[in-house]
C-alpha cells in the first residue's frame, strides 16, 4: 500500500555538534535500510527546504507508524501522511 | 529533473455530461501518453479526495510548465508544484 | 485498518428538490448498508455542521477510496482522511 | 454525550529523560483507567504523528474539561475538541 | 450546558428579495422564541460583518444541533461551536 | 459597550512553580474584582484548552486596553478582541 | 473612538453595468458625506486590490456597526474591524 | 522604486469564448507596451499555475495602483504587492 | 506616499529587566522623532495586543525600509507593510 | 532556468555578536560571488521585513538546492522556492 509522506526537519541549532553528525548518520543508516527493503521506495528533498517528500510501500497504516517513529530524527521532524491508492488512468497500475 | 505535482481538481456540477465524460476521455488519453514518455513517472489518487499526486521527469520548468497546461481539465485544477532534488541518503540517486 | 475521515457537505441551495431528496435517500442507504457491513463503524455528525466525523475498518487505502468515490454526496463533499494505528496504551488493542 | 478530542503532544526536546518517563507512565495509567470507566471510548494514534484520536462519552462540557485538564501530558499538548451528535443515518443510534 | 457560537451569514445576493424577507422574518421568530425559552442567552452581532456571537443554554450536543439545524438561514451559514466550562475566577460560578 | 475577548494562554513550562502560583492567584484576584465592578461580564474555559472566552461592558476602546494590558498574565497571553454591537433580534436589547 | 476598518470589495462581474455604476455612485455619495461629518477619517485604497484601509472616529461599537451596514456595497464586503485605542508614544495624544 | 507584483488569475469558465480572446489580445497589448515602456521590468508565469510574479519600477504607490487597475484582467485576478527596497549586499545597487 | 505598517511585538519574557526598560525608551524616543518629523503620521495600539497600526508618509520604500530597520524594537517585531495609494472618493485627496 | 526565491531570516536573538557578524560576512560574500556568476540574478529586501526576493538563473533543481544549501545564513531560514517559466507576453522571452 502506498502513502506519501512529507517530512519537515528542524533540529535545534544548539544540538551540540557531535550528537548532531551521529544523528544524521544515524538516520541516513536506518533510510537506506528500509530503502533496499523495499519499503522506502522513493525519498527527494524539496529544494531549499530541510524537508523530504517520500514514498512508501507497506503493509498497512500500523507499519507506516511504527517505521516513522522509528526515524532517529523523528523529534525533529513535521510529518504528514497522504494515503493513496491506485489511479485508473496509472498504465502502470494493470 | 523531478517535480511533484498536486492537482486538486473541481469541476463545476452543472458541466452538461456528455462533455464532461469527453473532458475526462481526454484527460486519460493526454495523461496516458505522457506515462509512455516517461515524463509522466507517477499518477496516485490521493484517498477520498479529487486529487492526484503526480511525479514528473521534465527537461526543465518550461517544459513541465507546457505539459501541465495541456491538460484538458487545467482550468478545473489547482495546481501545486514542488521542484525535487537528489537525496545524499538515495541508495537509487547513484 | 482504521481511518478517521472527515466529510463536510456543502449541496449547492439551487439544487432541485425532488433531486436533494433523492440523493439524500442514495446516501443513507448507501451508509447504512456499509455501517452494516462492519465497514464504515462510525457515523457522528458534528454540532452545528453539515459535517460529520466516521471512522472506517477497511482492508487498505484502495477499499476506502473506493467506498468513498462512491457516495452519492462525493461531489459536494470536502473529504479529509486521517489514516489511524494502535495505541500502546488502547486497552482494546489486546 | 459524545466529543472527539484531537491531542497533539509535543514534549520540549530537553526534559530530563527521567521525568519523561515518569509522565509518559502517569500518562497511560490516567488513559487506561479513563478507557476501562467507558468514560474513554478510543484513542487511536495519527499516523507518523505524536498526536491522537480520541472518542469521551461523558456528562457534559464540565466534566470533559475536567478530565482534559487532569491529563498529566496537558501542557504539552494541544487540544481540539468538536462535539458530536446523533446521526440520523447512524444504525446503532436506535 | 453552555456554548458558544459563531454564526457567519453569507445569503446569494441573487435571492428573490421577497424570499429573503420571509426568510429573515421566520429567522427572527424562531431566535426570539428560543431566547424567551432561555435556551439562547445572548446574540451579539459582530461589528461591520453579517456575524453574530450567541451563547447557548442547553442539555447536551443534541438538542443544540437540533437547534443550529432548525435555523431557517441554516443553510447560509457557517457555524462554529465552541464547548464552554466553568471558570474556578467566575465569581457567579458559584 | 460589549466586547468579546478571547484570552489564549500558554505560560513557559519552565516557570518556577512559587512564580506560577502567585501569577495565578494575582490573576484571579484581578478577574474577580473587575467581575464584582461590572466590567467584566462572563468569563468562560474553552473545554480542554487553556483559553477563555469573556464578554467584557466597558466605556471604549481605550478601557478596554487599560484592563488587558493590566492582565497579570498578560505576557504569556495571545488575545483577539471581536468588538460586538445590539442585535435586532435581540428581546433583552430594549 | 477610533477603528481600523478593512473592507475588501469582490462585487460579481455579471452585475448590470447601469446596477454596478448606480451602486458605485452612491457608495460614493455616502462615505463623502460620512468623511465631510468627519466619522470616516481617511480611506486609503491598498494598492493593486479593490480594497481600502479606512479610519473612523465614532461613539461606539453600534454606531460604527451602524454605519457599515449602511454602505451600499456591504452585500460585496468581507470588512475586518480593528478596534484602536490611544498610545503612550503619539505625541498627539495629548 | 521596485515592487514584486503576484497576479493569480481565475477567468469565469462560462466566458464567452470570443470575449475571453478579446480580453486576452487586450492584456497582452497593455503589458507589451508597459515593458517596452519600463515600467513593467519582469513577467514570469509560475510554473503549473494561471499566475506570474512581475517586478514594476514605477515612481510611486499611486502609479503602480494605476498601472493594476488598467489591467484588462484586473477584475478576475489576485493581486499581492510587495514594496521592495536596495539590498546591501546588491552587487548591482551601487 | 503612504504606507500602512502593522507591527506585532513579542519581546522574550525572559530579557533583563534594566535592558528591557531602555529598549523601551529608546524606542519611544525613536517613534517620538519621526512623529515630530511627519514622517510617522499616526500610531495606534491594536487593543489587548502588543501591537500598533501605523501610518508612514515617506518618500518611498527604501526610506520606509531603513526608518523600520532603525527601530530599537525591530528584532522582536513582526512587520507587515501596506503600500496605500490616493482614493478618488477621498474629500481630501484634492 | 528561473527560479524566484523568497528567504525569511529568524537569526535567534541571544547569538553571540561576533559570531553574527562574521555569519553576515560570509553570508554577504557567498552571495556577491554568486551573482558575479550570474547564478544570483537579483536580491531585493522585503520593505520592513527581514527577508529577501531573489531570482536564480541556474542549471536545474538540484544546483538550486545545492546553492541554497551553502548558504551560511541558511539553518536560520524558512525558504520558499518558486519555478518559474517564459511568459508569452514577455517582449525579453524571444
Amino acid at each position: 500500500m502506498l502513502y506519501a509522506v512529507r517530512m519537515d526537519v528542524a533540529i535545534p541549532s544548539d544540538l551540540v555538534p557531535s550528537d548532531r553528525a551521529d544523528l544524521l548518520a544515524r538516520e541516513r543508516a536506518y533510510s537506506q535500510e528500509l530503502q533496499r527493503s523495499g519499503k522506502w521506495l522513493y525519498i527527494w528533498p524539496v529544494v531549499g527546504m530541510y524537508s523530504n517528500l517520500s514514498i512508501f510501500d507497506v503493509l498497512d497504516n500500523d507499519e507506516l507508524h511504527e517505521i516513522l517513529w522509528g526515524l532517529p530524527l523523528v523529534r525533529y521532524m513535521t510529518i504528514t501522511v497522504t494515503p493513496m491508492a491506485k489511479h485508473p488512468s496509472d498504465i502502470h497500475a494493470g
